[in-house]
């Protein structure tokens, strides 16, 4: 059965974030006020063949962790999504 | 009062994506077997300002299509997070 899997990939606390800092900055010139703690990251989807929604996750995380992230710097967490025709949305 | 929000910004169905295709064909030869469709977007978690949580997700969904999304190609998301010491988690 098809599961689908959304990977979510951020920097650890405390490690310097370039492109969330420039965000950040920007906002209030456009009108963006009260708006703080911006931080970057990735997002993956994708559809995972797998017994259980259990095997689904462990799968994805396990990829996240081997493939998709550098856990030097980053952390990776996989959930479950919803199911759309052309795939994950 | 502050609000953890994650917005999630994805390529619009249709529009290639070399970065996801790149990484489904790299999961067999590292034994990740059965996925397919993999999607690849971008994820910002920020702390807004508002009076309640409903005008928080709209501050946030102005931003993600004017700032942090090309509408033309991508869809953009507002949802809210959970919070956590360090700012949005």
């Amino acid at each position: 059965m098809n599961f689908p899997v959304i990977v979510t990939v951020t920097l650890r606390e405390g490690i310097a974030d370039p492109e969330g800092a420039t965000i950040e900055r920007a906002l209030p010139a456009l009108g963006f006020t009260g708006v703080t703690h911006v931080r970057a990251g990735k997002s993956f989807r994708m559809s995972i063949d797998a017994p259980d929604e259990a095997s689904a996750l462990e799968k994805a995380t396990a990829l996240a962790e081997r493939l998709l992230s550098n856990p030097v710097i980053e952390n990776a967490s996989a959930r479950l999504g919803a199911t759309t025709p052309g795939g994950v949305e």
